[in-house]
């Protein structure tokens, strides 16, 4: 049976844009603090922030949940959260599937996974082609992971309700609570904005290093000032608990920026007035070493980075 | 980052259908016999079946692969199955997401699931409306389990490679290449004989029994007549191996259809003519009882079926 109908009304030379992701190991924290009201609210941002670096609004989701044994509280917690992130959006839940497939999964583990489309009209897909050098970076703030890394900060922080639990002064939660933050949704803040943007870029996995070069013309980089923003706590408590280099935290989590904005500087201002914890972090150089994405940062050599 | 872009071109009121699902413990059996290049046909085709009953042509598909290890062979493999079944059914494989999650996923195992986006005229969208009592029932063969009832299956017949490899007489091959079969793609061969279609069920988890209903108007009854199709012999084999009752079988397996597809008595040799492997396999008649699908068929009472 299929999920549903959506009817496009309305757009001039609609462009259709898509995703599908999973929310990742996140998840096992999830599951280890057996909290499932908020994974749903991880999965839908993190697909309408994808889509919306084209400058997409988002029209209708899809989700799937694969578990060894359905528990129907469990599948009801996690769809309140799909449902709560969808409504503060305005897309449709439009369906899903529900999977007990127990060879394939054990326990209480399940996978939770997303399908997104959005739409553009095609004369205003953002693509970063306009930018240029002198152009503002803007970084809008994460409030934690939001759904990646998750490997490293389990490895490092521990995966265990007893470890979850225990209480941190520096986030000023537990560790559980601070990992279980739900990523954070920009497409609402940012919509109004779109006649200032030239790019975007979601910061996910690979962190800064990783996402916003897809977003930068060619023989530009993007230079970051790391004292413009606060890393949160929970990435200084991986770090130092961890024992992991500066470069590694920079590659692998969005350090506390989770959507970079480009914009030409005269217009900086205009976002930042709207959006008082959106911060100018940086500027668009000309290329002339092979880094595409430069952090400084103590610490962190330029050279160092991809 | 997002899968891909979509324009849309040439629709006059477009509606979008989408669906999304999973090949299920299917996959059990590819990793059995380390065989991956067709679970990508067998899920694309189960999803452009489901959007097609409401009369969509498929547009484009994203892929969702989860494992504990990304072996580059076996993704490959996977895609290749993917690719050939979209480019088949003219859907663009827009994009997808390869998630390496070892916490979930154990050994070999993965998981692999798709989300397609169709469109449909809102004036041609295939309800099931028009159907009345006298309507024609059309069965398309499938080619064994297609996408569902592998629980049960492997319950049966066992998922072991030494299990698997038996060769069996009466499918004429291994246990194994019969589970195999990829499932059918009915959309090309019914697309041009939409205008002549009422009504379309797409035969998957809970058989004709399951699925039948939601295309039929209230108060009708489909009922098929067992002797005017062949079912394959793996469902023979797995009904005596399993000694499972008609009813179980009818109520898990498609026994031998894949498609149901509804139409007035006067146009059915229009559709048989066309597909010669399409047989008119039963009526649409008023109901009398609770039952919404009736199997003729000895071994199975009318008043057993839902």
């Amino acid at each position: 049976m299929f999920g549903g109908f959506f009817e496009l009304k309305g757009y001039r030379k609609p462009v259709l844009v898509s995703s599908t992701d999973s929310v990742g190991t996140k998840i096992k924290i999830a599951i280890a603090l057996d909290k499932h009201d908020t994974v749903g609210i991880d999965i839908v941002n993190h697909c309408i922030n994808d889509i919306f670096t084209s400058g997409a609004e988002p029209l209708f989701f899809l989700d799937y949940i694969a578990t060894a044994n359905l528990v129907p509280e469990r599948i009801e917690s996690i769809v309140s959260g799909l449902a709560k992130a969808c409504k503060a959006a305005g897309c449709a839940l439009i369906g899903g599937e529900t999977a007990e497939l127990p060879g394939i999964y054990s326990g209480d583990d399940y996978d939770l996974v997303g399908c997104i489309v959005g739409v553009v009209g095609k004369d205003k897909i953002i693509m970063g082609k306009g930018i240029v050098a002198g152009d503002a970076i803007i970084g809008l703030p994460s409030n934690g992971l939001h759904t990646n890394g998750y490997s490293l900060a389990r490895k490092v922080l521990g995966e265990t309700r007893e470890k979850l639990d225990v209480y941190s002064p520096e986030p000023g939660k537990t560790i559980g609570e601070a990992l279980m933050e739900p990523h954070i949704c920009y497409y609402q803040p940012l919509k109004p904005l779109l006649p200032y943007i030239k790019g975007l870029a979601h910061i996910t996995g690979g962190g800064l290093v990783g996402n916003v070069p897809r977003s930068l013309p060619k023989g530009l980089v993007a230079q970051f000032n790391s004292r413009k923003w606060t890393v949160p706590s929970i990435f200084k408590l991986i770090k130092k608990q961890g024992r992991v280099s500066t470069a590694e935290m920079y590659q692998v989590f969005n350090m506390g920026i989770g959507m970079v904005v480009f914009c030409a500087p005269e217009k900086a201002s205009r976002i930042t007035r709207a959006l008082p914890e959106a911060k100018i972090v940086g500027e668009v150089v000309k290329q002339t070493g092979e880094a595409r994405v430069i952090i400084d940062n103590k610490g962190y050599r330029k050279d160092k980075i991809a």
